[in-house]
């Protein structure tokens, strides 16, 4: 089995879905911006696990069709506020909408996707009761990504971050998201209480460990661009797992050298050099990667109680995958 | 009947129970940035027409709580977001949201006053299907906001605008949510279908009487502070029912002359003063105060099929009331 043809496979099925459900609309500007990053591609992780899951439990992938695109709206409006948050220039290798069309436009634009991810959710099919509970699911699951989002701008003026901080930072900002994919995929599906609790702790599982390893795969890629991308991160004050880890494991010179260097946008390369050091000489790098495989071994051991089954094989590859993969 | 003491009761009992349900939260900072404008007070218009419309036709007022609650998160979602975008100071005179909280704050603020709407809708009692019924209305409530929004913003640059365009335009970024309002708060009095039709009637010309006596009292208001805001509405090229009736209504030098100052920035108090002289030349603020009152006097016989009650007295003052108030 080929992991990443079996994605492929069920993420072009995905985007002939979104590509239906996703039509213009007037006014004409608006609904281009709409359309902009959601149509401009992407892995399709979220849409791809609520169907694996919904598999997983023998399920109909139909039945989900709905939720996986509230899963990609709800993942793209996140993506248009915060890259306006941010004034992020590019993403998945095009301007962001704001920078395409205005920040005004783009607000109104992520507002409107936020909107169509419910829209979509009034598509499912069956029991009344289940609509209730995935569509509580959904609100739930934004509310936590807000607090996530704020508490991630908290945490970069902060250098007093613990690691369970951290831990439950990401939860909100990444996890849930994976956790109700997975969840909800397997309650359209019809699975058993058991099966729908084993495939929310994978979801979770997955999902710290596929955003710790984000934050080392930009470390680690990034000692080949030397000081590049890793300076713009370590000059941010960006609190990842690796600065978590280390900030909480250095004390005197150590400590002070950090806190001049970490977070001041004026700082030189040189100095952001010697933040990396840090990093390397308390072995922050090396725990935020035995961090992420914990995780992934979490994910698998979650999902033990599930029938053998093509779709299981991918989730098992899936957890591995997501913590070796190289971007 | 005082009316504004019927409107008053209503909003102190509403107030209470908003209090109730916007908790403070964690992170802190964001649960302040959520609180600021709800909180801060308001006519509560959208409320007190959900709970008088339940009221009209017999329903309990206490169905309609969270409905009301609803419905004053989604007004102020959309306030805060408007701000932003019109890089407005001061609303309901205090600080805007990102004034306060700045900006990255105040679009998660949005966001997640968005996303409690629905929470709240989550305390409906009783059957499914009208839960169901209730939360796609507000779905497309929002949607149709958000288009006439992005509206509101292109017409500033359009100086062709028609009146249908303009009607349509507020239709959606008004109308819409005071339609709802009545309609959702006659459904869940369990109103009948003929009820329920008549009330979301009402409530759609009074939202755009409502609409236009606002920009009517804009522009009369103004013209004892002379040139000052409406200087900028003029400068800003803001499409209201004057400026199109009266664009519609000129040609040659004046349109000429029009064109020239409405919608730039650096208009001179003369000039400015030169196109209010247009819009009474045209009729045109005459012309508005006739629309709206049409609208009020629409939505009075709207609701002639309603058994009479206290609650349709206080509905056909509110109409009156929408077009004969002086802020």
């Amino acid at each position: 089995m080929d992991l990443n043809n079996e994605l492929k496979k069920r993420a072009d099925f995905f985007n002939n879905q979104l590509e239906k459900f996703l039509q213009n609309g007037e006014p004409e500007i608006l609904y281009d911006a709409v359309r902009h990053l959601p149509i401009a591609g992407g892995k399709r992780l979220r849409p791809c696990l609520a169907m694996i899951s919904c598999e997983a439990v023998a399920g109909d992938v139909k039945n989900v069709i709905p939720l996986s695109i509230a899963l990609e709206l709800t993942h793209s409006f996140t993506l248009v506020h915060d890259d306006i948050m941010d004034k992020s220039k590019l993403r998945r290798n095009i301007p962001t909408v704001h920078l395409k069309y205005g920040e005004p436009t783009a607000i109104i634009a992520g507002d409107l996707l936020f909107t169509k991810a419910f829209e979509s959710l009034h598509n499912l099919e069956g029991d009344l009761s289940i609509f209730k509970n995935v569509e509580f699911g959904l609100v739930d699951c934004v509310k936590e990504i807000s607090e996530g989002q704020q508490l991630d701008m908290e945490f970069e003026n902060r250098n007093n971050v613990t690691e369970d901080e951290y831990l439950n930072m990401i939860l909100k900002k990444t996890a849930v998201l994976f956790m109700y994919s997975a969840e909800a995929g397997a309650i359209l599906a019809g699975g058993t209480k058991d099966q729908v609790r084993a495939l929310n702790d994978y979801g979770k599982n997955l999902g710290l460990g596929f955003q710790i390893t984000d934050d080392y795969l930009d470390i680690s890629s990034q000692k080949k661009v030397l000081g590049k991308d890793i300076g713009n991160d370590i000059r941010n004050g960006k609190k990842t797992l690796i600065a978590v880890h280390c900030l909480n494991h250095i004390s005197g010179e150590d400590k002070k050298l950090f806190c001049k260097i970490f977070g001041n946008l004026d700082s030189s390369e040189e100095e952001v050099k010697q933040v990396y050091d840090l990093f390397i000489k308390t072995g922050s790098v090396e725990y935020a990667k035995k961090t992420a495989i914990n995780y992934c071994n979490n994910a698998k051991k979650a999902i033990k109680i599930l029938p053998e089954s093509d779709a299981k094989k991918i989730l098992l590859e899936l957890a591995d995958f997501s913590i070796k993969r190289e971007k």
